[in-house]
């Protein structure tokens, strides 16, 4: 007996290497799974329309140009590039920015201002899959295209604010920098514009050692560089910076004030959010999860500038990108669950003879709104009653013959067991007791 | 003056050719769009949630051999195909069924059935881009694995048919076929299995003078390549099958009974629905809006056999997929059209000092669950009215020094122009009347 189970588990193995399996890096999503996305899907798009943001979207695939103008040639490195048929160089979107980016210059320029557009969809990068880590993962986005006022980056950090607060995630952090302090202070030691950016990458990452070599060899002074290090490591409540002046200090502290405001009090600056890529121009933000270590950001943004890059007029843009996978992740971790609801009723026909009426009652169920489903594998009454045990079902519908007689059906309450006769035109009512 | 306007067109032409364009054959969708699409995505997925199915998610991109082993490997030539940077063949999917199929076998054959799932998703081909033909195209679709009963084949024609009339279209046939006659037919004649699917791909075509051609090369009579030409053309009420007999014919005659129990009268009998796939094995149909012209297929389905061709169990399974794009050329066509309601709220400061204030009134709005918007551009009030007008708010709340004094704020009813002064505890009550 126990070679026969061994016989059937290597055949099922030897069968399975051989069914086709997903892609590496990928993610399939069954209902239990999807269920739970979607709901936290619907939570950052609503709370986006509450704010008055609306949805666009961007194709999956993009010129390969759109990003490597945006992050350098370096980045084919790590993305889905390839040729289409027509020698065209195409890949999948490793994120959506420069994506909205190029949508708004080709085609929304017209629009009235601010425009504040938001959109959820999928992303792709070509690399070692890790925890948390996926070559197809998701990405919820804000970009609002406006005016460079504190406002319109209060409203950006708020909305990501929102977003977190309504999916019910408790530890999170959202840090406030502005890149234009380190920019200033690096300009005035003599190292102005691109030339400031390596060093600024280096901050980003903490890596001081590299960061202090190049600018020594930028010729700055000692002084300078200790003031610069020093500045990276001001954190700490928004009341830190009332012993700053200039105008970028300024600029993050309307910005906070504008939020606390709002309400949203998990704030503290921090002004060593650098976020090492050309474009930003002024306010940074990230949000952490701590409880999620080494990879805990799951938001990152701030003010920027693509629109020249791209070859259209300059405009100014706020937005952010909020990791929808690894906030999940952190949900997770900190155990909020949503239990999506089951059917509301599940209708169960006791005999062939009855059958199709089952589905006049379920047709009708559905017709008024009322999430309904019924046997369609001619089982008996107890296979089917732990069929809609199985799914959830708050209710069954009992349909037999005598109880027809008399145009009524059995509601049974799934789980009091209870169950009563009711008339088939006053069933409709019941459910929306 | 005139030689100024050519000069700033060609230099706005040059530029606007070196910009980054869009891949050829996809689309953006700005706001607007976007919100009549998002409306009839949700009509789709809410009504199969009402029906008991239950969404899953598959990735964008595939191994091509999924799409071979399904449909030959011609295929590759219609479809995105590429190699990944581990010399991997990958595509991005050109259909989602194979997908399902694929998940199902991986990791779903141990819950419990029958299995109701549905997905909406972008697909892709590589393809001359045409009117309503795109490169990236959408589907929804809905597929059940349970039992070959004609209920199972009604739950699934069934929603088909609710989705479409809960989007308000008027125009569309829903035609039920089985490829069991035909193939019953040949097979009588002598022509079994896979030598009749060139027959069948002809028939399906209605290329009658080649499907005639290969029925004779087959050694058939042609009093039996008469009758099969014949049998394709029996279309009409569900009442034409009264004189047929054999047990496709009894099968559908069951499942049209059932989708009439359940109120889709909207249905007819057409034997000459081939779908000339080798995989379909049973009940097979399609949807039609005729305003659409030549492509006027909008839905299409039946029950296949999928599972064994990808190394699987063998499983019994019905679905469909409702091309989106072509849905909603329908509906446009017939003029349905979907109003998307504007922000309730937009929030006026009048001066630099109440703005603070406006940014704690837009939140306590959003808190409420109340879509608000707010000025970020720091305009006057006309102007700010004027962009709340052109944003369709249903009421501006202005805030001013003076009303504040007594704890209020001014409600300006959009549409009347009607203005009064309201209390600010008092403020979200007046949108929930």
């Amino acid at each position: 007996m126990c070679w026969t189970l061994l016989a059937m588990f290597i055949i099922d193995r030897y069968f399975s290497r051989h069914m086709i399996q997903r892609p590496r890096g990928t993610r399939d999503f069954g209902p239990e799974e999807m269920e739970v996305r979607k709901h936290f899907e619907e939570i950052m798009c609503q709370e986006a329309l509450l704010h008055g943001f609306r949805e666009i979207y961007t194709p999956i695939f993009e010129h390969t140009e759109l990003f490597t103008l945006k992050s350098g040639p370096g980045v084919v490195e790590e993305i889905y590039a390839f040729q289409d048929k027509g020698g065209r160089e195409i890949c999948l979107r490793p994120e959506l920015t420069a994506s909205v980016m190029r949508f708004f210059l080709g085609d929304l320029t017209n629009l009235p201002r601010p425009l504040k557009m938001f959109y959820f969809g999928q992303c792709f990068r070509y690399e070692r899959p890790q925890a948390g880590r996926y070559r197809e993962f998701f990405q919820f986005g804000a970009e609002v295209i406006g005016n460079p006022t504190p406002e319109t980056d209060a409203e950006v950090i708020g909305l990501a604010a929102a977003i977190l607060e309504r999916t019910g995630l408790k530890d999170y952090r959202i840090r406030v920098g502005h890149i234009g302090i380190l920019r200033e202070m690096l300009a005035e030691a003599g190292v102005q514009g691109d030339a400031a950016l390596p060093i600024l990458q280096k901050l980003d990452k903490k890596a001081y050692p590299e960061a202090e070599e190049l600018m020594v060899q930028a010729g700055m002074s000692s002084d300078a560089i200790h003031q610069i290090v020093e500045v990276t490591k001001v954190t700490g409540p928004v009341s830190i910076l009332d012993s700053r002046e200039g105008p970028a200090a300024d600029y993050i502290r309307q910005v906070c004030e504008i939020l606390l405001s709002m309400g949203f009090s998990n704030l503290s600056v921090d002004l060593g959010v650098v976020r090492g890529l050309a474009y930003y121009t002024g306010m940074v933000f990230e949000v952490d999860a701590p409880k999620l270590g080494a990879e805990k950001q799951i938001c990152g943004g701030g003010s920027y500038s693509l629109s020249e890059l791209f070859g259209g007029e300059k405009v100014f843009s706020t937005g952010f990108a909020i990791g929808f996978d690894r906030t999940l992740l952190a949900l997770q971790t900190e155990g909020v669950e949503f239990v999506p609801p089951g059917v509301t009723a599940y209708v169960v026909p006791v005999s062939d003879s009855v059958r199709t009426k089952g589905f006049e009652v379920v047709s009708m169920l559905r017709r008024a709104g009322i999430s309904a489903d019924i046997d369609i594998m001619r089982r008996g009454v107890g296979k089917s009653l732990k069929h809609a045990a199985s799914l959830k079902a708050r209710y069954s519908v009992i349909i037999g013959e005598k109880e027809l007689e008399s145009e009524s059906v059995t509601l049974r309450n799934m789980s009091s067991g209870e169950q009563s006769l009711v008339k088939m035109d006053e069933l409709v009512a019941r459910f929306k007791e």
